[in-house]
């Protein structure tokens, strides 16, 4: 292991990105007890023209057309040039929000494994703020937050069942820091089992390696509004640093991806109507309900009274 | 939907594999409360040979033949033919196993959500013989049971908090089964935050389709005695299942993946050295102490003292 | 191998699409001398249904709103549920259309291999209206086809360089049908050497297997117009076996993917300022030439003079 | 674009490998026109060791324990904490070529366009001691090279019949360096077309993204002696940058997995008859012919006259 050397003397060949070196490392904090550092990268905006390039056998390289190139290539779903750069992070969070993280297949990961050892006392306890009413209209959302003293009281219960999980694992495990047993008269329950009693709100950390493409389209999904808030909070600090890592890239996944709406062949019949000064009948359009209120709300028109 | 039709009087061109058609559907019953059943698949034997000999153009196709290119591709790893069979599987599970499970990425699921769905109150309560010690020596097994009256002991206090936290469940759900308040004053918390406090041992359920391939490596990893038991009786229950549906193709991998060993070329030369009666130096043959021990175990040979 | 049996008397308990079994095994003609054929499939339009259902946990089951989920599925790109149904290919296609189609990773194959065997005589030659003149405006376009005595010309010179490639082929194989060589006093160069001197025009064979959700992304980029042509006609024959297949997911697929623009956050703000009537400024509104001209096209309305 | 810094002086805090960067964006010739060189890379042995440790919790961080946790993930197969590297390299070679490495999936690819851009004027002409003559026991090898004046009576064939196509390939192009017709009267024709005539010999090159666990899997396969020597020289040049960049994982890969057989239950069983001095019946041992005679040859003893 000695041929190689970390440090911030270390000299490189390949493509160094200063605004993401100078947080390399530097945990940034999530919820209440969890972080998204970043470990490793490779790449930057650069890498992504250099491979759309080899497409192309040649081309002048000035800042501007590598700007709309990118942009073009955003534009246009040509994906495979954003795999060439890849990101590697260091994400500590609670068991239900690496359940839904873990869905996306196109990534490395190395977990903290609770058969090995043992793992902390730490719990995601939702701030009050976060503490909301389950959602009418939508199945899987949530609306306004419950009243204080209601918070307070959910906080309570919570964190009290919290502690008593975790007292019941120790007990289970019956293990000192040094390895020896509490109880000597009783012998520790394997690991493997010992946990199964732990809430999903246990706190469990990772290394995730994932490259850009891939990681644009989780953040589409995890940065959305529909997104369970414990888990957007997570792809929001990495938006964060892929603008430091990629700008121009971020800036056009932002400007194409994250605000863009996809109007379907009825859609832009209806649209096209309605620029025309045509009038447009719903049923006539083809439309559901859902997708003719979707229309209005994405052009800023009114639905008409029924 | 109309247009297709299930049941057991449809008649099909494909290939059919009447011993798996015999149990399609049937639950098998996996821990306490768990199951797995064959919900659809693809392919036979036949077609794993169909797919081996478009590589060859032509060939002779005679059963002696047919099972001997299987072996002779297991044997040889050449994986991309048993990519041409699917099978997809409904599964109930307890959640710490799904965690494990969902690790192996090149399979497709579809996973009961908590977020839009209330779950059941059922959890995992290992069997009295299922509580085991934590191994000694290796740092993620269990050794041998623990006494019955530590066991029932275990087992009640198990229960006791997977019942407690359901019970807080509902009081934060706050929703009776028609999905009106229990408690009119209170508002119900969003489903994917009530969720939280349960335990890892809850149950979930998923499809989970996967190729021929990707599932027989599950199966080496996950039939294995290492694996934790409580995800190896689902891959034993699934092993059963491919030797209805692919007998020719099981046999090889029994044969030739689950019970063999690797022999590093260190190892290699260390058995040429013993079956021309040399001495071997274990320092001298390159090997660890622990390869040595392995490879002694392999062949059955004893340690020499030491 | 006896335990299976394919033919059209087999019974199963899997879902059967009528349709699709009408077809089965048929070989739909695609360029000069290629072809599409369904080997197998797995799962119907009902499969998705039921996938998208168990993160429902429940729901009714009515034809409309099978229908209605579906379509919701698509607009929203919930894509594992069409994870759920896989289908089977048997494709011959030239050798250059097989180096775009294998760039789709998200499946399984398994080519006829020229190492083991020996290439048919078989090259495509371009039909008189396909030869068309390179595009000025696309670098990997064509436009309009070249005049028919140039047509003629050249593919009179393309047909004579493939005959004389494969005559070569033959004389360096060396091999007779029965597989003595043609001239014994000469050795037969090894298959794996003797092709590298065969076109890329020349016909090869695979089984392909993908899931519909792959096979749609497939669809979505190899049936457009962008595509090259001589790969969009085997992407047109697959979308009309998507159609008998699971017709619901089809309509979808071409309502709501086939069809659709996406808007992204700045055309947007454009589209709506002109249905309010207010006047829009190309450079404030942050739009690029080309996707000023997009836009334009895209709801029907006439380019400004400049 | 101005942001990041390429070049020799650029400071990081990243892994850095010194013996890789003394290589870095250096052409290694392979074949008679082709290269291969590493653009990017992106961890070390180091990271391995992390992304391990991170499963235990804890541990020293010994050099000695290192390089054995690295071997013991390598003889395990613990495979996960390979996929913490990656590495990217530029490389030319020939199509027939390409269209063995694609099949390998895992790895993010971006290949010159044919479609876009025209091709160079360069084949690969196998050298004299290359040009081997078809095996009779291996239907897709090769056995003992052609004579030289055969050879040479070869290399002066394909080489006209590549010069041949190239021509073609101008004059179907009609297109000058700087984008005029070379014949006004003429049209050219679309470049995605006039290439189907090229042979497969004709080079390509593509920037090639890999994780370390993939790529180790490639080498596997492909610098194997069964492997066609085309692609073989391009897997022995990476495994030799591979014991620059990963030197402990290197040597591991070497010991275990290069030179590794894996040897069956009933193989097993013959070697352990044969070391306690047993007969041993091939028929009775359950063994093929085939198996039987690997076996002999692996551990070194004669096969008995039969």
């Amino acid at each position: 292991m000695t041929a190689s050397t970390t440090g911030d003397d270390a000299t490189t060949g390949r493509p160094v990105v200063p605004n993401l070196e100078a947080i390399l490392g530097r945990e940034y904090p999530v919820l209440d007890h969890g972080f998204i550092r970043v470990v490793d990268y490779m790449g930057d905006d650069a890498a992504v023209v250099q491979a759309a390039r080899v497409s192309y056998g040649a081309g002048t390289r000035r800042v501007r057309e590598d700007r709309g190139l990118i942009r073009y290539l955003m534009r246009h779903r040509h994906t495979t040039p954003f795999e060439m750069c890849s990101i590697k992070f260091h994400v500590k969070l609670p068991i239900f929000v690496a359940r839904q993280w873990i869905r996306h297949r196109t990534a490395s990961v190395n977990e903290y494994s609770a058969r090995y050892s043992v793992l902390d006392r730490e719990f995601y306890l939702p701030a009050p703020e976060d503490l909301a009413v389950q959602s009418k209209s939508n199945a899987q959302g949530r609306e306004e937050s419950v009243l204080p003293d209601v918070a307070d009281e959910i906080r309570r219960l919570l964190e009290q069942d919290a502690r008593q999980a975790y007292s019941r694992y120790e007990w289970l495990l019956n293990e000192q820091p040094d390895g020896s047993p509490a109880d000597p008269d009783r012998p520790g329950l394997a690991r493997e089992l010992a946990r199964i009693n732990l809430p999903l709100s246990t706190y469990t950390q990772w290394y995730w390696k994932v490259n850009l493409h891939n990681l644009l389209h989780f953040l589409q999904l995890r940065a959305d509004p529909h997104a369970q808030t414990e888990i957007r909070v997570y792809a929001e600090a990495m938006l964060g640093i892929v603008r430091r890592w990629v700008p121009v890239v971020a800036e056009a996944f932002e400007d194409y991806r994250l605000g863009a709406a996809e109007l379907s062949g009825p859609m832009q019949a209806v649209v096209r109507a309605w620029l025309a000064g045509e009038p447009v009948d719903r049923e006539a359009s083809g439309l559901g309900i859902r997708e003719w209120r979707e229309l209005h709300a994405l052009v800023g028109r009114e639905l008409p009274d029924t």
